[in-house]
């Protein structure tokens, strides 16, 4: 299917989960059992590598069919340096294997050259010394808006070409996002509906063979009301929706943002789901029962959500 | 000096430029002779890091002494992948052996701990296994404020603690970057003044010695009218200028943004300093002799347009 709308809503369907799971690691969060196994390595950067592996090996291993996707964040690998880089992409390629659409969440943004070199970088092709070449190769990437529409209409064709998604960021779900996104713009409302407006008039060019189009937007759970409105604005862009769970969003609020079809939304669990665990989880057994019970719980307050939000 | 504004001062007192060299590679715009010598590696990866080092080794020798700072931008490096982040690691490492303060170009923006995770990368320490680490450690990076200036406080830590700088985006240097930083935000004038005068009250928190703040701004000169309004909004903010050149900025436009005593701006230099070579450029030593050549005409048209901005 070379369309990323396409390709998410199968998956959502496949596994009967709205949910993405976001892999924001901190090495210090990890199991005591999995940072104990990488200690062994000889190099630091081959410990921080080996602990990376194993830790997301089995995060896939057992979310494969109770989420949607997987959004690694770039931030929490580059935060290791080229060790927890290589991480980064052996995740994704990883993911691949389990049939998962990654999302990369790098929140790229500059300008015409510098922009199409990001493009090149994580949805189309480089030019490695004559030959087209991909290199991180995700199905999706966030990206950031404020440098001007053109700086997003540089990826495109990527889109186009390759079948891949973008999430722009419209609504984020930190407590400052008002500070700009917020600003009252005139005519066009806030700073978010503007953007949001602009993205509902070219969704049409991405369009998979169902109600949704790959270009989405990034719309944060923590502000259902704004998250309503922005849905009308924007009936046919997918959602990537943040802020559910440790950030205060409930299941209720990140509902807000799917259509009246109920679809069209993309929930992201990061820490909720692979962080604060304990010295039950003592192997991969333990821990991977643990991640599996999280994520069906939260399966199902999205889905009591929708539920509720039909009534 | 523990205060990212005085290295920086510094600098363009010693080496009497106010040029900032900006490192975007494209691996097909490097002189042949280079990418010929890297053909030799046994691996791709082995190739692309060996041109990329070797292009950027002459670079740093060449303007060592004719620019103020080094400016690599992540994104072109990141299109190559792995071996091309190594490459944008070493090179940063290897800029400090000339004492050229980096500024890495990273356009970064996310929130809470996720801003936390890029600043650790760049700025400050990174948690490995109990023990505090620099990773890519450089002197500066440029933010973009869009998620909301919560995001932006979050790396106020490391800039304190570690003397680091920051350019945060006001005014790009594209055409289309009215689409939201040209929209009128009301009382606050538009989205970019709003983020002016929010960098101005900051500015007092990270000054150097002298009459600068290492809280930066990057403002195009490309928009010469905009950046004397935005000089006047923030009269002790250093200013980070693109558009020279290649984008169709004059030098007399790059120094609009420059403070009443001319200083307080850093003009940068890509395209114009590190592409287009030809076939007379055919060693080290002819390449070094062009760049050397351009550097030199780009800080006379600089220095000649701050006298005449005097008259």
């Amino acid at each position: 299917m070379n369309n990323f709308a396409d390709r998410l809503l199968t998956s959502i369907k496949q596994r009967s989960s709205y949910l993405v799971a976001g892999f924001d690691p901190q090495l210090e969060a990890l199991p005591a059992f999995i940072l104990k196994a990488a200690s062994a390595e000889p190099s630091n950067d081959g410990a921080i590598y080996s602990a990376l592996m194993s830790f997301h090996k089995l995060a896939l291993e057992t979310v494969q069919h109770k989420v949607a996707a997987v959004k690694p964040n770039i931030a929490f690998f580059e935060q290791y340096g080229l060790a927890g880089l290589r991480a980064f992409a052996d995740i994704c390629k990883l993911a691949k294997d389990y049939k998962l659409p990654v999302i990369a969440d790098i929140k790229r943004g500059d300008i015409g050259s510098t922009a199409k070199a990001y493009s090149a970088a994580f949805l189309g092709r480089s030019n490695i010394f004559g030959r087209k070449e991909p290199m991180f190769d995700v199905d999706a990437i966030t990206v950031n808006p404020f440098l001007g529409f053109d700086t997003i209409e540089t990826y495109f064709d990527d889109c186009s070409t390759y079948g891949k998604g973008l999430f722009v960021l419209v609504k984020t779900s930190n407590p400052g996002s008002a500070s700009i996104q917020g600003l009252s713009a005139g005519e066009s409302g806030t700073v978010s509906e503007h953007v949001a407006s602009w993205l509902a008039e070219r969704a049409a060019n991405f369009m998979g063979s169902g109600k949704y189009s790959s270009l989405g937007a990034v719309v944060g759970a923590t502000y259902p009301g704004e998250a309503k409105k922005l849905r009308e604005l924007m009936p046919k862009n997918l959602f990537l929706i943040p802020g559910m769970g440790a950030q205060g969003g409930s299941a209720k609020d990140a509902v807000a943002g799917f259509g009246s079809d109920k679809q069209g939304g993309l929930i992201n669990i990061s820490r909720g789901l692979l962080a604060g665990f304990t010295d039950a989880h003592c192997d991969n057994s333990a821990l991977g029962a643990e991640i599996s019970k999280r994520a069906e719980a939260f399966n199902a307050q999205v889905r009591e959500a929708l539920v509720t939000a039909a009534a």
